[in-house]
């Protein structure tokens, strides 16, 4: 993509309102524009990294055995009167009266639309078990909408809901999650401790929250040191026994503050360590709590009718891009993990305009797209080196190829690792090869 | 995917209620699910489908030079207050209240938000020009909703928003998304023909629909016959002049019957042809319809303020799936187009559980999978043949692969053709050969 067709508005002034250091990046690295409170519109830069994640996060789903349905934002209010949370669940829901004086509402989470649909499906216990799961926006009328896209009103999340016999069966389906979480997480290229957690209003009684540390993490956490080293097993069997590895994760104490009790740990001496963390999943087993109200059942072996036992499991997918810039970032700007990058090389030509440079440029810039390398190329020519630098530096991409007319003139470019800030200087081939190897 | 792990609910009957084929057959099919009037569940045969044409489109968009983006379903009223549209939309705008009392709405389309946006960023004419794309889901409170995902009331759009600098610009602009649709109808491997038509509440003086045709189509249309043989240029380069690739396609009559007037084209003979279509994509110019209440403006090349040119250029993506099989469909069921099928292969197993049927059609089913071949393996051990052929010819796939104890005897499977019903029995290496050539 060439910078000069493109729309990536970067701001060099911090804007006032954004509290937090993701918001003001996601702000000035031109990702987000707010549209009203709490609600954004996500521009080019911003929505290829959340496209990024959301497609990491439909791969790992797919590769447990999960299947991928879509359900509708707006949501007939009748089902959560079945379910019993409709006066509930208070003035976060967004209320919506159709043309017809219908009750409607704009989905908070699916429980009570998948737990339909899946009654109006499944006859037998050989249709379990299944995991639906999706990736849609939903709505959350916040009070006080807050800290960009890490606490806004309409976001997007990957919600699955696990079907199960019985409760083996759902913690066999929980597990699958929760390792499905573990994978997750790390292709994403950020460290996230599973931690005990409590269930709140989507209720049941085992429950664990997913967090990203983070220096600048909303919430505090207290984990044992040993957890901070664990790594995710290659190549998990999903049809195998996940138990050992939910143990090995949870075996250690792991805890947010709101689930610390004070002295808790205390025997562990200096492998409790105190750091941040930002919430970014959550998975729930509740039983038959929406299948029994709602009359989501199937028959059993015997033919005898049993209600389906079921869990949830929630990631903020756009609340991940906010989390992964609070783990990833540095004084110039946003550091992407290669992985979630909007682009993976950004190609600087410091003289625009000059025959020589453009020509190099447009001869790598040609060569790395045919190889399938996203390049980023700032070809614009009424700007400075100073600010061509100072952007790339703040949208964060992983590589920076330099093009100036003294290097061309050797034979050379720069190139630079975003992360380390390491330089190097290259012939133009061997920047392709490394860059397309 | 193994069918048997898989979440494809096939009906027997027709549902009573669904009054055109498509909607009957992507019911019947397990492609979708009712929520409530007018409002679905995609389930996941149908959501592939929806995804795979969403791809096609945003391909073909990003080739012709337009930048993703994505802006909210929840719009603040205020907007349409600028425009003026905010009274004059009528009951099919979802109105929502928010909690602080704030009116806002399910947006049905998306002008003031883009324009709102861009107003906020653009500052010169340098800026120009630019088009800026999005696929997501709308809502129109119809009165009626009907035909399934063809009339819905939660329906998914590719809508465009083009930006120039004068009327010139944006015919360029306009071209490109004339040419880019008639790449995209293409690819989905429809036949879709542009009309000059009425331009409606979106405004503006010049626009076409693009209409597929289909013997159940909803619209009658008027075409010579010579538009029929039309093909799209393979490679356009969309920097250069569309104009005459336009010019020719639009050259020969054609009207839908809304835009027919008695008597018209009577002068071509037999050369003009009555059919019957379904509009699937809408591209409008509308000069400065909105820019100018809602001060888009950038300073031209003299440094005056100038009202920007748009235009507005949407493709009815969930619609396309009905559409696409009101194209595609014989007695048996749907006929996906390659381009579009939710797999490419459909395994069946005519003695799932017996050991050398199982063992043909693992290693099939491992092979496809590692060649990179979507299959729908039918392993499911409790259904018959008739069963599984019926279910096979209902959804669609372009192939199947039917495995049964005396082909394998021979060391011979039948490939079949689903379109053209055309049966050959091969070899699994030559099957192989075939399918992941």
């Amino acid at each position: 993509m060439r910078l000069s067709r493109y729309f990536l508005p970067v701001l060099k002034e911090t804007p006032a309102d954004a509290q937090i250091v993701s918001h003001r990046l996601m702000l000035r690295a031109g990702l987000i524009r707010q549209h009203t409170a709490g609600i954004y519109n996500w521009l080019p830069l911003g929505y290829r990294v959340l496209r990024k994640i959301e497609q990491i996060v439909r791969e790992e789903q797919d590769r447990s055995g999960a299947v991928e349905i879509l359900m509708p934002t707006v949501q007939s209010a009748d089902l959560w009167r079945e379910s019993g949370r409709y006066e509930d669940y208070g003035k976060e829901m967004l209320r919506i009266v159709d043309r017809h004086e219908r009750d409607m509402l704009y989905g908070p989470t699916h429980e009570e639309v998948v737990t339909d649909l899946f009654r109006s499906i499944a006859r037998s216990y050989k249709d379990l078990p299944r995991n639906l799961y999706q990736i849609q926006w939903k709505f959350r009328d916040e009070v006080r909408p807050r800290f960009g896209v890490m606490r806004g009103r309409e976001f997007l999340m990957k919600d699955a809901y696990s079907f199960d016999l019985d409760e083996a069966g759902a913690r066999r389906a929980y597990n699958k999650m929760f390792v499905a979480y573990l994978n997750t997480f790390a292709r994403l290229g950020v460290k996230a401790i599973p931690m005990r957690a409590a269930t709140g209003p989507i209720g049941g009684n085992l429950s664990h929250e997913f967090l990203i540390l983070a220096e600048t993490g909303e919430s505090g956490v207290f984990v044992h040191k040993g957890v901070l080293d664990k790594t995710v097993p290659a190549d998990v069997d999903f049809d195998g026994d996940l138990q050992p590895i939910v143990d090995d994760w949870t075996s250690l104490y792991a805890a947010t503050d709101e689930m610390h009790e004070e002295g808790a740990g205390a025997e562990l001496g200096d492998d409790l360590v105190s750091a941040r963390g930002i919430e970014v999943g959550h998975i729930f087993y509740f039983g038959t709590k929406y299948s029994k109200p709602m009359g989501c059942t199937v028959a059993g072996p015997d033919g005898a009718p049993v209600d389906v036992h079921m869990g949830s499991y929630g990631i903020g997918v756009s609340r991940l891009v906010g989390a992964i810039i609070e783990a990833c970032h540095d004084e110039a700007g946003i550091v992407w993990p290669e992985e979630v990058a909007p682009f993976k090389v950004g190609l600087i030509n410091l003289k625009s305009g000059a025959a020589e440079t453009d020509a190099v440029c447009e001869d790598l810039y040609a060569k790395l797209e045919k190889a399938g390398v996203d390049v980023l190329y700032d070809d614009r020519a009424d700007e400075r080196a100073g600010a061509k630098f100072a952007t790339m530096d703040l949208i964060g991409l992983p590589w920076q190829v330099i093009v100036g007319p003294k290097g061309v003139a050797a034979g050379v470019a720069e190139l630079k690792n975003r992360a380390t800030g390491e330089r190097v200087e290259l012939s133009f081939d061997a920047i392709l090869a490394r860059l397309a190897g």
